[in-house]
């Protein structure tokens, strides 16, 4: 089996720490392919960036056809409804696998992410996906996509405050990691908070093998139906 | 006054089209500068379209500095959070500026759309505003988007039956018309079925130039901040 | 263009600032006739108030039909339903114009009210116009109605408190005055805090020329259909 | 125990029909002293009627201080909020007491109310009381309030047949009338049926007794805070 | 009138003390039979209890067929939906009773119960129910349900303090108390707090009443159906 | 890796069919462990059954502890809170394991169960994962559970119409079948109706593998707390 894994900005550092990340999850048997745009934001960070990100995200998705599942590896799932249209296999976002996963372990989940200014989208999508009773709160840490790279002390530091303030105020009972970069965290952090965490490109990737062994695909009777051709 | 119409396809008939209507709502002494993106699709039909048309879009509102509010003029509001990020001014998009209007006439209204493959993300749209408590039901008339630019006969009579079915199976008070190239026929469809039929290009002309005169523009405390500056 | 502006209390100098500022906000051309009722509560404090003012509001309704569209100036919205059967023009109340109006600037908006006791009408008001998604939270900053009349230190102190508490506890991107008699602070008050501000009136002013400019009007489909005749 | 019953219209011969209605119901020892206002609509048809009725509504309420509980027996609920600031014993809407007790005899019920311009108050209600998830739909048998006075064949067929399409349509597991002047149908139609029908005034009196019994009145710490004297 | 009260847990002291204290609200001629089961947990302290106590519960409810209604007096409600399959006359938890009892007297309340693990089946009855909207939020005052048998000091004291912090930090207008064994303190805390008390066997019992002297019944035809033989 | 898969009722051939679909979809290297309990309902159809399988069902989970996760294969989902406090291990019920998979490949599905009385309590479980909004509609075939064991003719046919409704009425993008004895069926009806079909069992194995997989098991901060030991 291969998994497409698309980290949906330019930074090439990032796809390969996330591709490592996907492929220590995969089982014995499943390749992953970690590609990103050629042109396009080097990180995303808002509304802006995800938008400018779509076009280059939707050519290497055509681009790799011979896959069988796609990751999208972006916390705020964009370009996710055009890239079901696009693909003939799965696709799966790294922020819905948590939030689903998350679902089968814990009442209520906390998702701590980056930026304050992702939290609205990131709210968004939990509406959207009809998990938001799910969830207790967005929380932002603050620390930048980027600093993740080199997470040493502040960075770590800041995500450790936000999953207490999560466990003492929000009553959360697991917590989603939101950013493909924190995706080494996980094991630690969930030792030392004694709740479950989750990280979305591991959660995703389970969730594309799954569908794969199913046999299913997107549904192309609604709003998923195959882009019409255009002159 | 100034107000960009942004026709977020490459249909330059269809923008013209739509910066006539968008003219004849306007007050005395605002000007209308309709545009489209130099590239992207012809028509915007379902996610992948609505995806691909985002940089474009982008671009034209960054072009165009010298305006005092935005309108987008794409039913399914695709581009709207980046816009508003871009923009230094207000920016408001057709299909929300519809759904507010008529949720100022009617307790529930309906949406009659083109295809059937735009209806989830009208949907989602609304769940998102908040309105989709106040629509009955997003309908869709299976009316190719082009073929409005030349609407003779067939076009017409699928759009008059799904009003009908909307008044009489979804007790629906109102009538939003979903795709800026119906904005012609909405005093004819009003007074032919007896109730408020609006137009997303027409309600979003005179909520810009309310919140113009309001002297008020979009939030930065939140998701709308100013995009960050890449190397 | 004439709005009928209707203070639903019987306090003249109250209807004489809330026309004023209709006025300074109205296009040019807006005639804006500001009224009162004869008899009634001197200010609507709650349920009982609302409730004892209605008749009067709708009287003063009855007797202005010279106009195009009318302004309901109390910002719980009372008589909102009854007005909208009675009237042949579009009926807009302030609650429900600032609602609209901070939706299309803002993710999430606060409302700041007079007092705690017109909290929960505020938020009935929100869930039923489906916008109680878009509020962050409904504050009372415990200022009488009538202390607005002169509004000196102390009811400015404790409405900038709820704002900054707004921002940094709700998270709110946008403030919605709740009271009629704030109108005069909102330009203050969004340089100070820096974000938009809203008053109610001033949007509903607006909201009801764009109503008249699109030549609609109140369905009579639904729940809104003309009074029926008594003996 | 006393309970005032309040039929909000000014028809004695429907006053009188509530009010035996009421003691049939009512346990030994309860006495009911059915009211109406001296002045205001003959029937509530619509939100107009609604608020032109309150002024004396209240009235009678406040003129009635001897009693232990007040039911209002419009199933509108129109006055409710006002109703629970004035009086100091605990005040049941004869809408809400139906809803309530359907919601401990089946998941899901519907109700058959007179008019369709009735429906969205009544939808409003079930929102703003949390039950409209209980409610599979209100219909409308568009039988005039003032018919069931004497409601011979054509009133009843059409309540049995909306009663039938609920069932059917609906899957209603059971029948919410939606007018006080039903009140003398509800065994024959159960036993016809074959499902729970409610009406109103019933279950009022029993809840009013039960509150009494329980020393339980209406709370003052939100918005049912007792009425602000004015000068 | 005999109504059955249903202790689930196997601590013959409560299941006396909650017959006491519903005899003490019954009506006069109603005849309260208390009983548990034979076998199952001695206490039912979340989700496993809860389990483990419904063969038991339902045993109960079988051999005391002749009775007008049945009470279930445990607050998370569990068995109510079997208990409504099997028994042929209403059945009403103590949750549900207590939750629309404090609907009619504020708009939100919050729950004080006993153990931090029952509060997300508490909140799971609320969404069910519907009322979720209606209450501000469930806390628990982690009073083991036991030491409310010999409710000294440390008990009473927490209580008040969630009691305290419900009004200050939910704006709760009236507190359901969230534990069958509570029974005796509603009086002394709605005094001691100035808003209403509830105690959900109380209402329970005036519930039952009402709905035996309404002559209703569980309807049959939805999920309530009566049970399956099986060979 | 080995997986407990529990048939709450007692009828062994169905603990095999189930046993070996779920065989049949596991990953190299997974051991399914097919088990029910030794007493109980031998089939679960509305909810005195499911009450009455509870004992029997945590029974056989206690007493097989030597497993990496558990499945629930009841489609309505009973004993899953209960079990989840009970096993050390991961536990997915077969419902919820079917409505998270149908929502990575379509926005809106249709469940097809086997009867009436048991759609309030899918609609249930539904609303209470977050998922209600992604169901279109919860159908009933009227096939009953243990006519699935010789799935001749009729009971296909039925399940292949509502499947039809399902696309046609409901408008849905997806079918959850929902009964775990029809697993067999899946890649047939997919096949011939053209859309994704999905099987709970086969579903929940896949989430088991990848909740193991990813190291992950059940919150105890909250209601999933261990069982109270009892004296």
């Amino acid at each position: 089996m291969r998994i497409l894994v698309v980290n949906p900005n330019t930074t090439a550092s990032m796809t390969a720490k996330i591709g490592a990340a996907a492929q220590r999850i995969a089982a014995a048997g499943t390749e992953i392919v970690a590609v990103n745009p050629a042109s396009g934001p080097v990180s995303i960070e808002g509304y802006y960036d995800e938008a400018m990100s779509l076009a280059g995200l939707l050519q290497v998705i055509g681009e790799h056809r011979d896959v069988d599942a796609v990751v999208l590896a972006c916390f705020d799932d964009s370009g996710l409804d055009a890239a079901r249209c696009l693909a003939e296999v799965p696709v799966v976002a790294i922020g819905e696998a948590a939030f689903h996963m998350a679902s089968l372990l814990a009442d209520k989940f906390s998702v701590v992410t980056t930026l304050a200014r992702s939290v609205p989208a990131i709210e968004h999508n939990l509406r959207r996906y009809g998990l938001a009773a799910r969830c207790a709160r967005v929380r932002a840490s603050e620390v930048a996509v980027l600093d993740l790279e080199h997470a040493a002390g502040p960075a770590r530091a800041r995500i450790d405050a936000e999953i207490g303030r999560a466990i003492a105020e929000d009553r959360a009972e697991a917590i989603v990691l939101g950013c493909a970069g924190m995706a080494d965290l996980t094991a630690a952090l969930s030792a030392q908070h004694g709740l479950p965490v989750l990280d979305g490109v591991a959660c995703a990737v389970t969730l594309c093998e799954g569908l794969v062994r199913l046999g299913l695909t997107t549904s192309r009777l609604g709003g998923y139906a195959r882009p019409v051709k255009k002159d």
